[in-house]
């Protein structure tokens, strides 16, 4: 029996189970996020649909992770930390991927081919925000390093301020400039569905902090 | 003394008092839902105007159910379940009545006269979704089947993710089809409160679930 | 040793710190409201530009309250009540605050000059809002009063659904007489930022319901 053996042997099996979910289904954001500034920097209609269709799949593979997570806490007496959090923390995440997913698919029903620095900009955005959502959630096993979750929380806090503004001037400049109404719209829409991204990341710090203050 | 009379004499009162007003509440839901797919099925304005104002006094009605909760909580030491969870079931099945009256109210505010057939679908999606809340309510009395509650849960899950098909589909339609801005605006409004009626009913469902993660 | 700081002496700490910071970040609500309608009121475009500026230097004042707020319950051990009930109300009142500012903000990026009766109307309603939560506030350190605090809550409820009112007439006004989509676009977003800060009143309005069914 190696010494890793050995120690796993001893980490209660909650630990076991739910941490390593949680890591994929940050990790997934941030592949979901890469995707898409991906396919929003391709020329290629046909490339940029396929990229879309994989951010499809990833989103079904988040969705497999939430209900593995609910199936783990209906087996699971003991938690990790409290059962709403786990679940409020699995639901944010997972609101993150929906609204990628989302965007993502407006922008094909509304055959939005025309890609703006403002849909550019929002999606490195949501880029930042899974980066430390990720780092944040990997930190959570050991809640000894509580100011690196605290410092992600903050910075996706930031990052949610950033996107705000850029949506904000995005709408404007629409007003101004684009005389087409149901273009407007249009892209009014994509630009919001960007933006609940960011405010999806922000709802993920809000439950990380709820957790930092009753576990810390 | 009946049989039954002493089983209610044993019955704690707690449980009693709260699980009918739930029951109501869930119920009112149903009707709500019934009389809105009577209105919009309708070619006679004059008796749809008079279904629309049906709805009203059933929200009104679900309204003081509400109110008759928070009442009864204020005075109950003893709850069936944490008082913060009786408290977001109330809000929460409110909210899928709001939303069906406010979908109404749009509707008659901006002489929305032609129900095209994602306003059908999405009306009969909001009572598929109010079928599973009354069902899952009625067995939260009795903890046992707590499968049903689940499987009701996973189905107002699946009937939410059909609304928002219909919904990005009807969208995508009205910028291919709808030239008037000003009409294309005022049907994306009536969607959109339809569809949040659905989420709100995934709220619910949200909120069932804590409640089964907590006491089952 | 003067009879106030004897008592001072005996208060327990944590109340001496949570209940002023609450209370002035409710008071900063009430101020940031009054600005906004003192804005509205003026003609001069110059002066109003002014007084917009002074509600984003308030709205961050707000926020150094709430990161402060934050700071003293990481530092406190024992807190008034539930650590999750503080970050929830500091969040909530955060929340009306930002969309005042939002409101704000996108008046002047938009270039709203024209201020309408519904604007007017809505700013009127915050400021209502706003003064209610301020006294439930400022009723939460000595909960003998919960009465009164229950009131507020009722009134906040009673004042957003006139906010609802009024934004669902100005929008069904809009879609009669406004035959510009790009300027009915506008105005209609900046009646839902407006709206939506009643929204943010309830939501306060939620949380301290919550805190009283605890606590009371």
């Amino acid at each position: 029996m190696s010494l890793n053996s050995i120690f796993q042997y001893f980490v209660p099996k909650d630990r076991k189970v739910f941490f390593p979910l949680f890591e994929q289904a940050s990790g997934n954001l941030v592949v979901m996020s890469n995707v898409l500034i991906e396919a929003l920097n391709t020329a290629d209609l046909k490339k940029r649909e396929e990229l879309y269709n994989q951010i499809d799949k990833l989103e079904n593979f988040g969705d497999e992770l939430t209900h593995q997570i609910y199936l783990e806490l209906s087996k699971n007496f003991i938690t990790p930390f409290d059962r709403e959090d786990i679940t409020q923390l699995t639901n944010a995440i997972d609101d993150v991927a929906d609204y990628i997913q989302g965007s993502v698919n407006r922008m094909s029903l509304y055959k939005v081919e025309k890609i703006t620095q403002p849909i550019i900009k929002l999606a490195e955005l949501i880029l930042l925000g899974s980066i430390e959502i990720d780092k944040a959630v990997k930190e959570l096993s050991d809640l000894k390093n509580v100011r690196h979750i605290a410092d992600s929380c903050i910075r996706i806090n930031s990052i949610e301020n950033q996107a705000d503004d850029v949506f904000d001037r995005a709408v404007a400049d629409l007003f101004l400039y684009e005389k087409d109404a149901v273009e407007l719209i249009k892209y009014k829409e994509v630009l919001a569905a960007l933006e609940t991204a960011t405010d999806m990341c922000e709802d993920v710090a809000n439950v990380l902090e709820t957790i930092l203050v009753k576990n810390a």
